[in-house]
């Protein structure tokens, strides 16, 4: 029970998942007296999710946008940080189930986040590329990277076609900010890389099963978005659904086919909730149905914020959208009314405050929507720019990383597009074994 | 044959690795309308062998001593890369054998470096922590990292210390350099990081079989660096062998024991010379025996140059020290000799010329042998920082990046201690699994 944790007279909150919407209120909480924070997550690093595509395309070193937990929370004594795996809840005795042992709890919060939804295709599953994690977003560009230098070395046509084509499914920000980044790519450094392929041949497709690109943004950004997509070469197929890929055929709802050793898999999400919540609190795509405080329907001292929450406002009938601001605001309300719970207090509503979107299309253009004001081109990019930045200085706390940051993503040209395997431990090879056979089996179910 | 690799009437060199040797000559032929470069290399990178130590210890992220080589080499035409695995040669019909089919040669050059000496001790092959490539400073860092996580949650404070503790084997510049990290880790990062953990109780030991840590040295940077790392807190053990491992517990050749999950091996190389080689052109430790224009004893146009040669001279009989500088003075002197080979010139013999010796003990401290010359302290420190950087703008050729190394370096301490454990692709689990079979069979054998 309770790993090394020491019981005190604060009140312990554990929250489960350091994300946009755990890192806040862990922060918050950090520095409130009434509290000791217990933060669970699988990582040792908080995650900024928004650049994984830069990742995925060698713009930017994994490191720029993982930030360590325990350099966050540096010498807090009131933090204790658990890097593991929660199995299930039992809100009836206030425990939390993790790979460590139990934890037991006076507020449960869960900030489990998303995940990718395949939308339970198999074959899909199995053989494209999902980009909701660091860990994927480097396998994704060792695999084009590796592809690249595989198409070296076949010998048809048809086949180095097959590795140099990329297929991203889903119209959203991650996929049109991918489509462009690999389509300035294919014009710069990779001709450079690769003189010995001729990257005409590359085609660069992005399919979405809706009628316009980016769907929650103004129609204005989804005009602007597609045609900026279009004059950098990119295939864009809309109302348009992948419904199988074998590894190297990708067959369309409407029968028609492509050929691509690379399917890059950005349709949606779906939230991971926990084991042991009672049935009836889940809701649509898996989300947990949370009131306005964030508490979970029906169950005392158990809170869910962000992607994995699902909160109605008359405005968002549907729940807020999967990003990072609800996550964020959620996370710096519920630390206060955590604290006002303690004092009896009266807890105040969430409100969603709308701070607009964006997406970028390669460097030096994007899209943006702010609430009464909508601009594309040069000037949205920087405005992207700008947000990201301070967003990243937001977490690090720290104006030379800004430099630092700034100094990768602008350069971006000659150090990153590495093929990077992990030697796996000889001495673990039965563990390895075991965790493989685990992954065989979730395949198979 | 020849995979896609066209035949022109230049004369063909292939050369089998791009370490600090294989790079350099590679450059210089690039530039000679004699030659046209074949380039194989097991990644597509090269790697600064002399800072693994800051990988493995969090203060350099592993892309700043990694140089793709397709960004080296950007537009040449006459070079052409290929990332796969060399399985022979065969001298007689001028071909070398790799993964992506045979490869002719006008002629050959051997670059394929040294590796880590376990002394065939198999308990140690199989526990012990390697560093001898940038995937074994990354599995170093994870395995480390994930120790002191472990450590919060271990009920007794013998299994807690065994996961502090760390155990470096060999008194070499890379033994040296990582204890000092560490010691310095152990004063600053670690605690801030860990404040639950209590690291006075994480012991340091450096084992070395010899009488003197830095070996070839002289007497007055051996005596400083001992000097120094005894007041970092590292406990130095001369004379003293690691005789077994079990995973927990190593045992010395005097008896004694240290219980330690983490051991790392840094107590000497052995060559990587090609399969199909004559036996008798084998020297000690696994070198290739060559003359002073770096032939290959008794075979006629094959080479091999840097650590995997043993050329020897009045001054180095026993042959040159498995550094860089050698591998790079010979690359250099046999790109001029290949051309002159080809215009039927007279070679020139190989005369090594030292350049001095450093090794640095921590931020601040270092020892520096120059052929007229011998200095410690923080001016050689400065030496040491200033020379590795010059080094690496030479690989790198860009005045930015050392900027921004020198950003990454200097900073340290926020942004760099993570665990990335890379995701295996589902669908590629017989394919893994088989890797993991080869590599079982290897570790058996």
């Amino acid at each position: 029970m309770n790993p090394n944790i020491p019981q005190t007279d604060r009140k312990r909150v554990v929250i489960v998942g350091a994300g946009f919407g755990g890192l806040k209120l862990a922060r918050r909480l950090s520095r409130m007296k009434e509290f000791q924070v217990v933060l669970i997550n699988k990582h040792n690093y908080h995650e900024f999710q928004p650049l994984y595509y830069q990742v995925a395309t060698a713009g930017l070193e994994a490191n720029s946008i993982l930030f360590p937990l325990r350099a966050v929370f540096g010498n807090c004594k009131n933090v204790h940080i658990r890097i593991t795996t929660v199995t299930g809840v039992r809100p009836l005795e206030k425990t939390v189930d993790t790979e460590l042992g139990p934890i037991s709890y006076d507020y449960l919060v869960i900030a489990t986040g998303a995940d990718t939804n395949f939308f339970n295709q198999q074959n899909i599953i199995e053989k494209a590329l999902p980009m909701k994690s660091v860990s994927e977003a480097i396998a994704l560009r060792n695999r084009m990277l590796q592809n690249f230098e595989d198409a070296l070395s076949v010998e048809t046509a048809e086949e180095r076609e097959g590795l140099m084509d990329v297929v991203v499914v889903g119209g959203g920000p991650t996929g049109v900010e991918l489509c462009g980044t690999l389509a300035e790519m294919r014009r710069t450094v990779l001709p450079s890389d690769y003189p010995e392929l001729d990257f005409k041949m590359m085609d660069i497709y992005l399919i979405e099963s809706g009628g316009e690109l980016l769907g929650p943004m103004s129609v204005q950004s989804q005009e602007h978005s597609l045609k900026y997509l279009l004059d950098l070469g990119v295939i864009v197929r809309l109302n348009t659904r992948v419904k199988d890929f074998d590894g190297r055929i990708v067959t369309m709802n409407d029968g028609s086919t492509l050929r691509t050793n690379n399917l890059i898999w950005a349709a949606g999400v779906k939230a991971s909730p926990l084991a042991g919540l009672p049935p009836d609190v889940i809701g649509r795509g898996g989300r947990i149905l949370v009131n306005r405080y964030n508490q979970v329907q029906g169950l005392t001292n158990v809170f869910a914020i962000g992607d994995v929450a699902l909160m109605t406002e008359e405005k968002w009938p549907n729940g807020h959208p999967q990003v990072a601001q609800p996550a964020i605001q959620q996370g710096k309300l519920l630390a206060r009314n955590l604290q006002r719970l303690v004092h009896n207090e009266t807890l105040k509503e969430f409100t969603y405050r709308d701070l607009g979107t964006m997406a970028t299309i390669g460097r030096g253009l994007a899209v943006v929507d702010l609430p009464f004001l909508k601009f594309q081109g040069f000037f949205a990019w920087l405005t992207w720019l700008f947000v990201h930045l301070i967003a990243i200085v937001g977490v690090k706390n720290r104006a030379a990383i800004f430099l630092n940051w700034m100094f990768n993503y602008l350069t971006y040209n000659n150090s990153l597009r590495l093929i990077i395997r992990q030697k796996l431990p000889v001495g673990n090879f039965s563990a390895m074994q075991e965790k493989l056979s685990d992954q065989l089996e979730v395949s198979k179910t």
